[in-house]
């Protein structure tokens, strides 16, 4: 697969155009659903163009947990008893993503994040008035609260106000993103959007003075014109499954082993755009990951790592967990639990690397040095039977003495273990979707939402579950509301 | 100053030559110096445009130290009674820069390094047949050859056969730039290249098919243009002096404090090579160290973390260690120390942390948890007192214990300490210098070398001295030859 731009056709090349609309979307996933739906309810003709069969998208394969919270809380937030702040939101976002934060992003989302609730309960998603006090990674029940990122570990909890921002529908099961995908599918019918499956966009219509006018898709294996009268939105995924670009911009991510997305994330929005002239974004980074919860009982072991030191607050998302692991020298990463804390992690697929009634029977069959780990449990138990953690402040919750008879999982990335992995980088836009241009100026008649763009959620060690949900259907609104805003070009 | 592409000027909007020339060359440091040679020695017209008033550039400011090796050994090598292996050398610097190695430029540098070293003498670079067998980033002494990166450490120990590949110019003191600079200006003298000072490059100049025919200059507060009959080398530095570009590109630089590069290290000549449709590579890579190195004594200490853990050997690189620094949780890095083997460092500025006559009297000081650090040093005294290194291998030659009384160096990024940076993305191009499209195809006419372009050197943790001069230098006239066996444009 191809990590080259995707060069567009000239405009004075067109020769007729097969369609005409005010707004063309490319994929109907989450971002491209909300844009069209915003776009429509302004007034304007939409056309959607998805690859696959069906509408979906990565969002389907998701559990679809949305990020929201600020302004006083949610609904739902308020019926649980939180006050969640704007200031404390944004906060924890900005210090989330540290150096590669895009403020102007992060502020428009903590301030409307409550409208955008309100915006999904309208078209259909149900949020049950509950909190999922277990730490997961997502809801099983139908309940709706939980805590999804890193807000509660240090150091998050001493820089913004704890407060649980995940919000998963009211279904059983991992069912959200059907779901999701579902009810947002009958909103984008019932406006009567037009709709083209089975149709691959191939390249943009730009003319001379690089405005967007349109694009090319294939249907029914001939390529046809489409002209877009407000503009043309890229909503096509990230580009997980592309490989060269994969090993051309994000090396590291191929240290995962499970692609997150759907086949259609081949990276082919974000080089249509940057053929049109759009500059790309933090393309190294990416979420990577080691799900070792639920169960929750094991947040109570350690991770170390080949020298059996520890290396992080166990407590934290566990993304941040794998960014951080990593990071470390050597080849080996475990986690110690007594055994009476173990119970099947179902995301994990880590093999038992030790066991003993002693430290040191499983260090040697680990092979980690024993009077090191002996040390390191010796440190920990110590201070965890205190309540207290003074190397890494994982919080109070999650401490107590680990017991004989120990395990260690082997969660060494290449052992085995389950590492999923998707990619962040993407097109640079402006919070209303416009692609930017190197010089940052906007390409005229360009969008792009979701991961074809660089949103929101930037790096492994801020990310919080909910956030490239919450990002694509929060952003493909605004792309949706600004192209409507946008006047029709004869 | 901007992060924006330079547009080029439009040949057709050209209305009259300034100058013309066979080989137009941006930047008279190590590459620009070194190509305009070849190219003049090949029998090209070369012109070479330097923003200063002097030549120089970057590798003026460093000691000019290069890496070579190979093919059994450059002569110093070989009389130094090393024989270094091709192959050796290959499969050090593949696994030195890991998933970011150019394997094409890496394979050519190694192959051809011997070769280079003989040109350098050819151009009058004298290098005298000796070693230096202490541990420094560079001679200081009038010797030549010495172990500049982390051929002797693990794990590059173990994957290809160590050899000192470091080459230091017959010069006391730190004084091998201007030498070799002085050197390499008068072969550029001596072959009439013209030379053209204070000349500010703006912009390509480029046809609509995308050939560069030329460049435009400002000489004497007036634009000019250039006409080059067979290229433009782009060999203006990185852009460690972009405020912009680092906070875009590589915002983890700026953890750091000291730039190192001359003023014109803004990124123009990358800005000018991405204009004319040249693709960028690696942008967030750069060089970051903690120079706590020389005197050689302080390797016989340990580096810790805020936790008071070790994280690395310590007889890397100062490059490796400072990125494994970074990837420290908490705030806090020390060099641990028993007293005796304290002497000044002269490129550190690390303020004492703490001293004691125990242990914890230093800890308490520090601020480190003194269990921690009783054990990290119990743990490091034992192994040590043997010759071994369990957790991370440092080699045995600096393995003894730490012993009271203690002492401690700050080396938090942040405290004062020197933490010198330098940026390592650039212009993707073939080892021939040609400058690539984000198709990979060469852009006719355009090249680039030095900093300016993305080389063997890619990242922190597995740079060695001499590699950048060494990059500049030998792809400089890599780029030097094939511009003059380009067709000249009439």
């Amino acid at each position: 697969m191809s990590a080259q731009p995707t060069r567009p056709r000239r405009l004075s090349e067109v020769d007729g155009w097969y369609h005409e609309t005010d707004v063309a979307i490319v994929g109907f996933g989450g971002a491209g659903a909300c844009a069209a739906i915003e776009a429509a309810d302004a007034g304007c003709a939409v056309t959607i163009f998805e690859v696959a069969s069906a509408s979906g998208g990565s969002t389907a394969l998701s559990s679809a947990e949305i990020y929201m919270g600020g302004s006083g809380g949610t609904q739902v937030q308020r019926a649980c008893g939180y006050e969640d702040s704007t200031e404390a939101m944004f906060d924890y976002l900005m210090a989330a993503q540290g150096d590669l934060a895009d403020e102007a992003k992060i502020r428009l989302y903590c301030e409307e994040s409550v409208g955008h609730f309100e915006w999904l309960v309208s078209m259909g998603a149900k949020y049950k008035e509950s909190e999922h006090k277990e730490r997961a990674i997502m809801a099983l029940t139908d309940d709706c609260l939980l805590y999804t990122g890193n807000e509660k570990s240090w150091p998050f909890r001493e820089i913004a106000a704890p407060c649980p921002r995940g919000h998963n529908l009211e279904v059983e099961g991992d069912n959200g993103g059907p779901l999701l995908m579902g009810l947002l599918t009958q909103q984008v019918e019932k406006r009567e959007v037009r709709v083209e499956y089975n149709a691959r966009a191939l390249t943009l219509i730009q003319d001379d003075e690089g405005e967007v006018h349109g694009l090319v898709v294939r249907i029914d294996n001939e390529e046809r014109n489409v002209r877009a009268r407000r503009g043309v939105l890229l909503a096509a995924g990230g580009f997980v499954m592309n490989e060269e670009m994969l090993s051309r911009y994000a090396p590291r991510l191929k240290r995962g082993n499970i692609p997150i997305g759907n086949p259609g994330d081949t990276g082919a929005g974000i080089l249509m755009g940057q053929g049109a002239g759009g500059a790309l974004l933090h393309m190294s980074e990416g979420f990577i990951s080691v799900p070792f919860y639920p169960p929750p009982s094991l947040t109570y072991g350690i991770f170390v790592n080949a020298q059996g030191q520890r290396f992080i607050n166990e407590d934290v998302y566990h993304a941040r967990l794998m960014d951080h692991a990593l990071r470390q020298v050597g080849q080996g990463i475990y986690l110690i639990l007594s055994h009476d804390d173990y119970d099947h992690p179902p995301f994990l697929n880590a093999q038992v690397a030790g066991t003993g009634e002693t430290v040191e029977e499983m260090a040697e069959e680990v092979g980690i040095p024993p009077e090191n780990l002996r040390h390191t449990l010796d440190f920990y138990n110590a201070h965890a039977a205190r309540g207290e953690d003074p190397l890494f402040h994982k919080s109070p919750e999650w401490l107590k003495p680990i017991e004989s008879p120990y395990a260690a999982l082997d969660c060494t990335p290449g052992s085995g273990v389950i590492n999923p992995y998707f990619t962040l980088g993407g097109l640079d836009t402006l919070p209303t979707g416009e692609v930017l241009t190197m010089e940052r100026e906007p390409i005229p008649g360009l969008y792009a939402a979701g991961r074809t763009a660089c949103g929101v959620p930037r790096r492994a060690d801020g990310y919080a579950s909910g956030l490239s949900v919450g990002d694509a259907t929060f952003f493909g609104r605004m792309a949706g509301r600004r192209m409507a805003e946008a006047p029709a070009r004869d």
